[in-house]
Parts: structure tokens; C-alpha cells; sequence
């Protein structure tokens, strides 16, 4: 996957969490995309157009309730389950729209899933060119990504 | 979510099941889109076009070793985590492949994301209008859509 993709994802991914969540994240490498990362709270989102593919962002369950709570402006304890679940769903939506105008929307956005399961692994498409960018914050996330240029 | 469309995307999981694993399986009832159903490997794909969405088909480890045993001609035994995940794949890939030339080619399909983890839960966004198809085999299994029409 060419630098400028991976770099759209990653930018769209640390403007996000900010704006949103008044968090800042950095970048801490990357991966092969067919490595195993796990989490307890997935966002998933397909892709199509002239880029099909998909993207995952895959949390551990504190750091997704200390999102969502920033987000609502909440304390994390009085959050519910579908709280966090709409939440991650809402971040994941914005990282890929945000993502969308950094590449000339050159693809569309589905309406994203929520995954919620302890220490669960997402694996993206073999058919795409994948990649796992690590980003850490107090405690380490993933932004997975798999892409095929038609 | 009209009877048309709910009946294309359960006459298609039908179908593949028949055609890709010679497995009989019957619609065993739906459910609410925001029910919460609970399975060992879901494949999610996600929906764009004049209707926009995703779905995410559900399934206990043992039915989805079952099903991929049987795609490839192989024992359950034999099979390594990566042939299951990839053969979940296969299966909601073509379900919706299917599915989009039973609806007149009214949605584009993205690359398939598999999830793995014991006893994990898929949500559907809250935007589309969501449904869950139960099936029946020897286990129950889902296949969960949430469709938005624009």
C-alpha cells in the first residue's frame, strides 16, 4: 500500500480522536496486515469504488470508554454498553469519511459494525493489500486496513 | 425493512450454503436489528450504493469448521484457524454477491473482515433499518443486516 494512503488512514485516524475525543494519539509503527491484533470493541467499515477494501479499528474496552465518555462529555462509569457500542460505530464512521475527503473520495463508505467481544481478532481480506498501523495512547490500538485498487 | 429485500439476502445465505458446502440450512425466525446474538466467527461485509449498509453472518466455530470442511473437501479436523477465517470470508462475500443480483445490482459489495473470538457480538448501525435472519442447521447461526435506503 503506497505511503500517502497509509498516511490519509493514519492523519484521519489522530485528527479524529482529537477533534472528537480531545485525545491525542501518535503513530507506534506498522504492521503486515495479516498479523493478529486483538481487542475487546471493533468498529469495522467497507469501502468501494476505485479502492475497495475495508478498515477496522480494534480497541481494548478502557481506552473505548474513555473515548466515548470524552466524546458525550460523561463520566466512563455512567456510560451503558450501547454507549460505548454507538460510539466506536460513530468513530469509525468519522475516520473513514475523514479518511475519504484526505484520498479525493475516491471510494464510499458503508454503514459500519461494532464488534464487541473480549480479546477478539479482526482479520481483513486477503484480497487486499492490508496493513495494521499500531497507534498508542496510555495503552496500544490498531487501525487495520485493506485495500484493492480496481 | 421490506419483505423483498429480507427474503433476497435469506434465499442467498440458502443458496451459497447449499452450493459452496452441500449443507441444507432453514430460516428459523428474525429478530430486532438491535437484539444482541452471539457467535465464535462472524464475516461482515459492508454495503454501498443507492441502499447503504453492511451485514454479518454469525456462526458457532463448530458450524463454520463444518462449512469450510466441507467447501474444501477437507476434515474439520485438518483445518488451521487461517482456512476458517478465509473461508468465513468466502461465505458472506458471495451472500452478499448473491444477494446484490437478487436486488438488482442496487449495492456494491466491499471487501470482506472476519472476526474471531469466543462468544463475540456484532452490532449493526443504528442508522439503517436493521434486521436479524435466524437459520437453522444442527446450531443456530445469524446473518444480521442493517440496510439504510438514500
Amino acid at each position: 500500500m503506497n505511503k500517502t494512503l497509509i498516511d490519509a488512514f493514519a492523519e484521519a485516524t489522530k485528527s479524529v480522536l482529537m477533534m472528537m475525543a480531545g485525545t491525542e494519539v501518535e503513530m507506534d509503527g506498522m504492521m503486515d496486515g495479516r498479523q493478529k491484533v486483538y481487542g475487546d470493541i471493533s468498529g469495522v467499515i467497507g469501502l468501494t469504488g476505485s479502492m475497495s477494501g475495508s478498515i477496522a479499528l480494534t480497541l481494548p474496552v478502557e481506552l473505548a470508554k474513555r473515548l466515548v465518555a470524552n466524546m458525550l462529555a460523561m463520566d466512563a462509569s455512567e456510560l451503558q454498553e450501547e454507549d460505548v457500542q454507538d460510539g466506536v460505530g460513530e468513530i469509525i464512521n468519522m475516520i473513514a469519511g475523514d479518511a475519504k475527503g484526505r484520498c479525493n473520495d475516491s471510494f464510499k463508505i458503508s454503514l459500519p459494525s461494532v464488534i464487541t467481544g473480549k480479546r477478539h481478532t479482526v482479520s481483513t481480506s486477503k484480497e487486499g493489500d492490508g496493513v495494521i498501523i499500531a497507534f498508542k495512547e496510555k495503552v496500544p490500538f490498531y487501525l487495520q486496513i485493506s485495500l484493492e485498487e480496481k
